[in-house]
Parts: structure tokens; C-alpha cells; sequence
């Protein structure tokens, strides 16, 4: 399959890098809204002027669309929906309802197919809550994120006047998974779930104190948790948070038995030393599933509960039913 | 949808169980062997000789077949899918291929669907070890299994002179699924991955060494394991080993990163009070996955590979997006 990649900041560079492994895949071009001549990719694959990308009508099976969920995605896949099949990883729950319309009509019009918020959460943990509560109805879903790397936290704190950079992690809170995977079913506030831990680095001279009141009370982000405030210099913020770890946990305690007297524990976890590597490599193999779909007539906007798990592989059913099941 | 049940042990009334609790599902007839007279069902479906079943025809939307895998259903499911769409729990693996290929011969030629070989392993297992090596295709694999109730076991055991009953546990290795979990990729050997606990109810006067030898020195299924047996008495077998728990985890340890400098680790992971019932239960989320595929149009032999997620749940794909994406 050929494909492209639209956009090129980390998550781009974690489906460049999967593609680089893939034996069913080529990577035809990257395209960027920055100067291309400024922009060199890690596999030497053409990087072209997002302008230029209707030129590549025809010559790209899926495009891959690596934009951030707030203002790009919902611009950019329907969009490209018309001239593409494509998939993204948009993440703003509350909107998944609009960008699928909006997303299924340009990708009708254009006889395409969209697959949308793919990726680990949404994506796979969608999934896992979707099988768990399918062969389990009578239950609770719980998902625990982290320990790991919130960007969109980290953001909020660096524009707090006076901080230089930050690091934000989400940390599940240890007696609420446990209690969780002992098969108990409790109802957690926010505050129970996760708490947050927040390594920043200052500017000379600020008022410390401030800056820490500053990012506790900020409401939505971290008013509701339990939130550490750790200042550090900047050489330990490079050592030692360099990385984009993340992960968590989607279990769901259910019963069974006419009377409900028999009861199951469903745990789906994941812990990835780097958050944009492992979501490009769910994008491309969900670009493989678009591809065959899209190549047997289905058009619109689909999302991973539409997809048959034998079509993210590139082995053949029968290799499948040899080897995996 | 309208439900076959055919034969009816430990399976079957898990599957009754389940359908007891859907707001899709009805019950319409359990097809038995024995004489139907004696028989009552939990539910108070009708119980038919499975001599009658083809006067069903047209009546049942999928029949859930319950029979052993050694010899009933290499025969039952072939012949109930010329006139029946169709879901089985066939888990001899050596054997899937042929069961497959005769499976999706008689479907076809009846026009009816058929779905072999689900359940949880093989089955939700199956589908974690998919999804898991589509994600992430550089890695390593594990299945673990327990700790949890052996029925094939135990019956290899019930079946040596002087034993009254058996109950046997599949233990995995805490260092072996520890050091997998931790995100190693160790070659383990059989007996490093798993150990076998024997519970055992001797004839009175019995020679308790001699059983225990035949037990450890039996070939397959426990010569290659560390294995304990303890022998107890009647009571304290039906008093502390009544139940039939099961469980384990599938976890996938894998690289991304175009060195593959990061590691990840994919678990999913089962605790199953009941082995019957939640089968049971998976079952019929498979079968209304069949009743819809069919009524699509779908013909010929599947497995759970071929089924999008989303045809297992009751809900509708719009609320799906709303409430799991």
C-alpha cells in the first residue's frame, strides 16, 4: 500500500518509523505546512509542500493525517477525505460526534474512506471496552492512564508566566487499580483515579510559590486532582523526562450466571516507552485495514469498531488461523 | 435474534445463563441427545430431542453448538451449518484447518454462516494476540494460562485405577509471566512456563505412590510439568474445589523506532470465576455478531478475526462512538 503522511511532528515520525518495518507498505511522501526545503525525514522520503498534496490524487492509497486534535483534524480530514482515504487520531471526545459527520460526508462525496480516532486511547482501549462489556454486560468499566507523559498538561503549565518547560505526568492512583483488578467494582471520583505529578523548571528569580498555586488551582487540568509540583534545572528535566512514556489500563469487572453469582475480571494493558511510536504503528496498521476496505467499495467515515481484526495484519487468513487462534 | 442451544452440559447452561440477561436474545429451543423428558432447563425453554432439530429450520436464527471438541463437534457443526447459521467453541488446534475447510463447505452449500472456534482461548485470546502483533509486528508473544481448572485434565486423571475423582490446576510460573510482564523476552520451555497442582480423591487402601507416579509420569499432559499432587478426601474436593475458575494473560512484548530502540508491552488479561459461563457468554456475543453478518448476506465458515467488533454489542454504532470510543 502507498502511503502518505500529512503533517510532521512526532506522531508523523512514530508512523515513519513503523512504515520503515512494514513489508506491505510505502511511504510516498510527507507533507508539510512548513518550508520543505527546511524539513528532512528520517527515511529520506520525499517531503513536499502541503499545497502540492491534490497532486498526489490517485498516487497515495491512505494518508495518514498526524495533526493535533483541537484546531487541525477537524479542518484537515474532511478535507482531505475528498481526495483520500485516510486515517486520523483525533482525540477530543466531546466533538468525535461532529468530526465523523463532517468526515463522512466529504469522504462520501469523494468515494473514500475515513477511518477516524484510531490510535491507543481512542483506538485500542476503545476497543478493549467494546469487547469487555460485549461478553460481559453486566458490569463496570474503569481506565486508568499512566504512568505517562500528558503533552496537553505539560503544555498548560509552560504557559504559566515564568516557567521554561515542564513535564506533567499522569500516575494511577495505586489503591484504586488494585482495589479495581481485585474484581471490586467502587465508584471513583477524579481525585481517586489519578493524581498528577509536575517537574518544572523556572525562570531565575521567580516566585516559586506562586507558580506552584498557579498550576493546583487551574481548573479542569488540575484543581480536581492531587497534584505534585517538583522544581528542577533544566539539565535534570533533559536527563531525566526526556522521554514520552505512557500506558494504562481498561478493566472491566462484570458477572455472570442467572443470578449473577459468578464474577470476571477483563484487563486490557498497555506500557510504551514512547507514546508517538507506539500510536503510529496503530495508525498504520488501521491505514492497512482503510486500504483493503476501501479497495472492496466501502466509503464514509468508519472508526475501529468497524474493523475486522484480520484486516490490520498482513498475514492471510489462513496464516492467521494457523498461528493465532 | 432467536436462539438455538444444541447439547446441554456446563457450556450450554453458561450460553442459557447469557441469554437470560440480553434484551436481543431469545431463547427458542436446547437440542439434547438424552431423552428430552428428563431434562429441564434452567430457564424453562423447551427441551427437544436433537433428533428433531431440523424441524427448527427457519425458527432459529443461530444455533450455539455445545459439544466436546474431540468428537462431537467435528461432526455436529458441519452438518448443523447446512441448515442453520452456526457458532462453535472447537479448540483442537491441530485439527482447525480440516474443521474449517468442512465447516465452511456444508455452510456454504446451505447458505448459512458459520463462526468456529470462539470462546476465550481460542477466541478473545486470539483476537489479543492479533491485534497485539499487528500494533507492534517486531516482538514476542506469551500465552499463560491459569490459574485455573484443567477439565482435561482432570479427566486424564479420573481415568487411573484407584481414583475416585481429580480436579487439576494450570498454574503459570510467577517468575516466568513476572519476568514477560516486566517486558523481557525470555525462551521459556513448557515446564518454565507452567506447573500442574493435582487434587486427588483415592480409593480407600489404594497404593497413593503408585497414583501419584502414573499422574507425574503421564506423557502430554504432565510429564513435561512440574506437578504436585495432594490427596484429599470427598469432602474437601467438593468443599474447596467446586468451582471451575480459570483465567490467564496474553502479552506481547515488542520494539518500535526505526533501531526499534523502544520496548512496549501489550497484556490482555482474564480472571474468570466461571470458565462455562463467561464462554458461554462470549458465545452469544458472537452468535448476534452472526445473526447480523448473515442477515448481510455473509456465507461460508468465519472465525473471530473476520468479525468487526462492533457487531457484538447491542448497542447501536452511533452509541457506541458516544459511550466506548
Amino acid at each position: 500500500m502507498r502511503i502518505g503522511i500529512f503533517g510532521y511532528g512526532n506522531l508523523a515520525r512514530g508512523v515513519e518509523a513503523a512504515i520503515s518495518h512494514a513489508p506491505d507498505a510505502e511511504l510516498v511522501a510527507i507533507f508539510t505546512r512548513r518550508d520543505p526545503e527546511g524539513v528532512k525525514s528520517i527515511s529520506g522520503a520525499p517531503v513536499v509542500s502541503a499545497k502540492d498534496v491534490l497532486d498526489y490524487k490517485g498516487r497515495i492509497d491512505v494518508m495518514i493525517i498526524c495533526g493535533g486534535s483541537a484546531t487541525d483534524l477537524p479542518v484537515m480530514t474532511p478535507t482531505l477525505a475528498e481526495s483520500f482515504s485516510v486515517v486520523d487520531s483525533f482525540d477530543t471526545h466531546a466533538k468525535v460526534d461532529e468530526h465523523f459527520k463532517n468526515t463522512d460526508q466529504k469522504a462520501s462525496t469523494g468515494g473514500n474512506l475515513a477511518l477516524i480516532s484510531t490510535g491507543w486511547d481512542p483506538g485500542l482501549f476503545s476497543i478493549a471496552r467494546l469487547y469487555a462489556s460485549s461478553v460481559l454486560p453486566s458490569g463496570e468499566d474503569y481506565t486508568f492512564w499512566g504512568r505517562g507523559v500528558s503533552q496537553g498538561h505539560s503544555d498548560a503549565i509552560r504557559r504559566i508566566e515564568g516557567v521554561l518547560d515542564a513535564r506533567q505526568y499522569t500516575v494511577p492512583v495505586p489503591e484504586a487499580i488494585d482495589a479495581v483488578r481485585a474484581g471490586e467494582t467502587p465508584t471513583l471520583t477524579t481525585r481517586e483515579k489519578h493524581r498528577r505529578e509536575c517537574y518544572v523548571v523556572a525562570k531565575e528569580g521567580e516566585d516559586l510559590a506562586r507558580i506552584e498555586r498557579e498550576i493546583k488551582e487551574m481548573p479542569n487540568y488540575f484543581a480536581d486532582y492531587d497534584t505534585t509540583v517538583t522544581f528542577i534545572s533544566m539539565e535534570e528535566l533533559k536527563r531525566d523526562h526526556g522521554g514520552i512514556p505512557h500506558g494504562g489500563s481498561v478493566i472491566r469487572n462484570g458477572t455472570t450466571g442467572v443470578k449473577n453469582e459468578h464474577s470476571h475480571t477483563v484487563e486490557f494493558r498497555l506500557r510504551l516507552d514512547s507514546n508517538p511510536e507506539f500510536t503510529g504503528s496503530v495508525l498504520l496498521a488501521y491505514a492497512r485495514a482503510v486500504d483493503r476496505m476501501a479497495k472492496r467499495g466501502r466509503v464514509g467515515a468508519i472508526t475501529v469498531f468497524d474493523v475486522a481484526p484480520a484486516d490490520l495484519s498482513p498475514l492471510s487468513l489462513e496464516e492467521l488461523r494457523h498461528r493465532m487462534l
